[in-house]
């Protein structure tokens, strides 16, 4: 596996991860200190901040899981990949976004630009 | 017309500008000193950097032109949009790519993060 479906994998583990303390140490080897994460929805630095949207988006949908959606793509340090957010793994993803990481020179994240290509209809 | 749909027509349009004085002042206007672009092909910095990849591109594709192939979502001071070269405006885009696109606190681009989602077909 390369490094970057490698780090991809890591990087929607750590979304899934429930457990707050294994998602922090998950969290400290994917991105640089301070490193930033923004979709249309927060715009956040650091791993506390980080964690805490992976939380509430599980307290948002309890159960669900983040998958691969598109294979991650790469050049000069910047990785382009899709995720979804499904009930279960393999299900049809009811949330699916698009996010371009920037890495820095330790290879770790500096900055994830997310943006969403679905989202579930209002009710 | 926002101020963000503004820009991706001014960065299309100096995308499409030939004349190397003209194309220099847009270029300015856009980025911010040193503000990166980068896509599958390049990784540069600067205003006459960026300038000299467009010659690239024109010398490549004589006559085509840059057009919006998906509107801009904008959040947090990033910017997604799709764009597309053809032969002629309007006509169907023989490379479509999207880009994630950076702000500085002027409103600037501070950086362009360009990926590539339809290219020619090898000969």
């Amino acid at each position: 596996m390369s490094d970057v479906h490698d780090l991809v994998e890591r990087y929607l583990a750590a979304w899934n991860e429930t457990d707050e303390q294994r998602r922090g140490a998950a969290l400290r080897a994917l991105w640089v200190e301070d490193g930033g994460y923004a979709d249309p929805l927060v715009d956040v630095h650091g791993h506390d901040a980080i964690s805490a949207v992976i939380a509430g988006v599980h307290d948002q949908f309890p159960g669900y899981v983040f998958q691969l959606e598109k294979p991650p793509e790469e050049h000069h340090g910047r990785i382009r990949f899709s995720w979804g957010l499904a009930s279960k793994p393999g299900d049809e993803s009811v949330v699916v976004g698009t996010d371009v990481a920037v890495l820095a020179p330790d290879g770790r994240l500096s900055a994830v630009h997310g943006f969403l290509d679905r989202v579930p209809a209002a009710p």
